[in-house]
């Protein structure tokens, strides 16, 4: 099932896609989903982010193929990180080039949408709080982060995240092909069979940190061969079994 | 003038200390400050957080001193890093010990309290976007810390961030004697007057990267002096003009 979140006649809505309409929701599909009677047009709406999470959570290094590119050690732990959700952008947002900014990448990803407040769940039980995935493109300013060390500034810039276009509740999300696309030509093309941590440990592992709500997110790494974008340019994310995410880059 | 986040018989309010007393504010402070007729006494009230904030955004090397301390140049521009809003806590409140942590210590902070939304914000017109100051407690798992390189999982559990207990408006803030307590003996005891960079700077800086909206806070680094607490112990952080967060640390 395909839940997307858009806005209507200026209203905001939760809607189950159905080929070209989408069944408005009774309410927000975190706690149970409650379809309704109100069909609208898919091609009538605007796309929003898939939720508003109150904390996007992202991991370090997590494919074993872009391990071996970097000549890395496999972690025994994940790496964690946060972007702000002011750096969440909708499918078909622009994302904006900073001024003073060298190198700003693309990196595909899988991300997992909560479902239910979750704090210390053990992997067996993951899933019963996962709602369920979509893609991200975890932009990069490539410079700032070698800069810092700390990689939080060069990851959140607003635009710095987009997210979407749909969450897909049915997903082997450890087995789905990972692509991303440059102005249409692929860049990364990789599976999440390749994850060093799947999304069961990676939720665990959060979860032990920091209580997740409803909506909050966690990116799950990207596989090899990120690389630059430049104003003009499009960049696309696609995950077999969820869609694509694609975005226009645009200088500030 | 002290901004009061409470609770007082099971609702929530923003109020103005007035000696014992709270004056109710009519709406939350950071449009106008428009104070009402009604006053509850300080001490039937329980102490929330000054804010919910969206983001907490803190800095790390700011002190001139404790760059000294650990013999480092001194950054030509901050390096920021981020909290989760789930790693509130407020004045009063117990910081959890996470099982597994292996030094989890205090490090004292003045934080800045966003009034409205801010971004691009230039150092000149920063105190038009600033509610006031508050102290901040940026509990860190040092073990962790060194393990991952990046911060945040050390920074990042539930508890990890008590500030509070209010906001002050009235304050130098780039001039103010800031000291922290374990158990009542002096750990930490500098000046703000040893920023690298100052709060117009720190808030110009961050608004360039992220857009800040009313609440936000933004913590402004630690003086040298910080160390090690264990459960039981109780962490003070006392700025000059604003007053104590005062919390117990207990285990998981």
């Amino acid at each position: 099932m395909r839940i997307v979140r858009f806005s209507y006649k200026k209203r905001v809505y939760f809607g189950i896609q159905e080929k070209e309409k989408l069944r408005l929701l009774k309410s927000p599909p975190f706690e149970k989903i409650k379809p309704g009677r109100n069909l609208v047009p898919l091609s009538a709406v605007k796309i929003l982010t898939p939720t508003e999470p109150s904390k996007i959570v992202l991991v370090g290094l997590n494919y074993r193929d872009h391990a071996l590119e970097l000549k890395m050690l496999v972690p025994q732990e994940p790496v964690i990180f946060l972007k702000p959700p002011t750096a969440s952008l909708a499918h078909n947002g622009s994302i904006i080039y900073p001024a003073g900014v060298g190198q700003l990448d693309y990196e595909a990803e899988l991300a997992i949408v909560i479902r239910k407040t979750a704090g210390n769940i053990v992997p067996a039980r993951v899933k019963d709080y996962i709602l369920g995935y979509t893609c991200l493109n975890d932009v990069t300013a490539r410079d700032l982060q070698k800069k810092d060390i700390q990689w939080t500034r060069a990851k959140s810039f607003d635009t710095f995240c987009p997210f979407g276009p749909w969450v897909e509740t049915d997903l082997e999300p450890n087995k789905a092909r990972i692509v991303s696309r440059l102005n249409g030509v692929v860049k990364q093309d990789s599976n999440t069979s390749n994850f060093i941590f799947p999304v069961e440990s990676l939720v665990s592992f959060v979860s032990s940190v920091m209580t997740l709500f409803p909506g909050d997110v966690i990116s799950t790494g990207t596989p090899p061969g990120v690389g630059p974008m430049q104003p003009g340019d499009t960049v696309e994310v696609e995950i077999e079994g969820i869609g694509i995410l694609k975005n226009p880059v645009k200088s500030a």
